[in-house]
């Protein structure tokens, strides 16, 4: 049976002692592409029309870093310990390379992964994120959306689209294909992962060394994403991104928000594997 | 014979007792899409894959503003009065609605003509520009590149192409598609245009209202693409044109300059052609 990402199975993988869950499903060959969520977000919140989008061409696999949902121990509080235990996931699959889409928190996961383990990544996906000491949100609104106990739909509308007629019902059609999957689902992110992650960003607002000056060590082809209204991580950031990765190419879509790859699937699925195949 | 960008005749139509240059080739039916060129530039300085890439799927019409090359009469020395003349010579071909892609100067009239004649123009693309006002080249070397008496390869190279080997090695590629046209070519812009053209262009960089609240007022799906370093409208410009106009899609290229849908003119149809028939 070929599995999609309603069905795959959750599987687990164990390295040093964390027992890590993921799903993989798609093409058997080929590089496999890894998917790097955002904050407090776990393997049931993609996009399923996009996760399945790319299984037609290659193997996709969705993971819960350490501590998050249905992965075991804590999750650290900085994005360089994130990055290790990323490559730890990775090396207990045994692959030898992937392709990365981090989106927002995961995008900073995705950059620290290439930097310390550039060997282990073929091309690089960046979206709804931003650099290291990028421009940081000017919404009071957003941390408050964003650290209520139970995320609901109000909520998630406000901080992942932008607020016209179009993305908000674009917003709402994602949050049912989100829904599709009922059987063998995460249970949430715990608290601790919420206070870890919070500390993770924050951090990650810090200059270290010159600004940006570590994003001219990615050499892969990198494709950056953004919607042209992200009021989590302003949209600048993915401007900052593409002028200092040397082989970046940016795109920003129209009248959306930070999730413009669930407000956009099928353009975005065809950008990106188009990037990815070139 | 189908005709292409090398074959297509120049013919002529007259409006307003000046007489217009103009190719029309590609596909007989659908929305024409219409060229609008770079300072000092021609029908013959476009690239022939991209021009011949569009027309497999629309009609594509090549044509020399008020003045410019084979076009009779002077060159105006505004951008406004630059769309009026490019309005007279749609109308004068009697269509009722084109595709418009302007690219540098050709961008900014392409502006202007949409603002003007919004109903004649169906979607816009905008290359390599910037808005009324935005922010200016900081190079020294551009105004003494573009305005030899002979544009030679060297300076071509230096003003539309990135410094690195091989966005010079496409420049000099995309220099050899240009001349694939060896009859029926144009005769160079005259001083008069230069001239008017630098008019227009210092006039244009001067705010006039508040800064951008025109853009807003595009209303048509625009696809705004630059290369990642544009020397002669630096690369910000094209991020401010898809911050406001309401319904814009951004592509930058890495490592390329103001002519990066020249270096990679099959990706660049490939976005294209996809915005324009999505």
């Amino acid at each position: 049976m070929t599995h999609t990402h309603v069905t795959a199975p959750t599987q687990f993988v164990e390295a040093n002692g964390i027992r890590y869950a993921y799903r993989r499903f798609g093409k058997d060959a080929g590089v496999p592409l890894l998917f790097m969520q955002h904050f407090r977000g776990g393997m049931d919140h993609w996009d399923p029309t996009v996760t399945d989008g790319f299984a037609k061409g290659r193997p996709v696999i969705l993971f819960n870093n350490a501590g998050v949902a249905s992965s075991s121990s804590e999750t650290p509080n900085t994005i360089d310990a994130m990055g290790e235990y990323a490559a730890d996931f990775v090396s207990a699959l045994g692959l030898s390379q992937v392709d990365l889409l981090g989106f927002s928190i995961g995008g900073y996961v995705a950059q620290v992964f290439t930097l310390r383990h550039p060997r282990l990544v073929r091309r690089l996906m960046l979206v709804g994120t931003g650099p290291r000491a990028g421009e940081p949100t000017q919404d009071a609104k957003v941390m408050q959306h964003a650290t209520t106990p139970e995320s609901g739909l109000e909520g998630f509308l406000y901080l992942f689209f932008a607020p016209s007629a179009s993305s908000q019902a674009a917003g709402r059609a994602f949050w049912e294909r989100r829904h599709l999957r009922k059987n063998d689902v995460d249970p949430p992110s715990s608290p601790q992962t919420m206070a870890a992650q919070i500390a993770a960003f924050t951090e990650w607002r810090h200059v270290r060394g010159e600004r940006f000056a570590e994003l001219k060590s990615i050499a892969q082809p990198t494709l950056v994403v953004n919607g042209s209204k992200d009021v989590m991580i302003p949209t600048i950031n993915s401007f900052t991104l593409s002028q200092h990765i040397p082989n970046a190419q940016l795109i920003i879509y129209p009248d959306s928000g930070h999730a413009s790859h669930f407000q956009y699937p099928d353009l975005f699925l065809l950008h990106a594997r188009t990037f990815l195949d070139w």
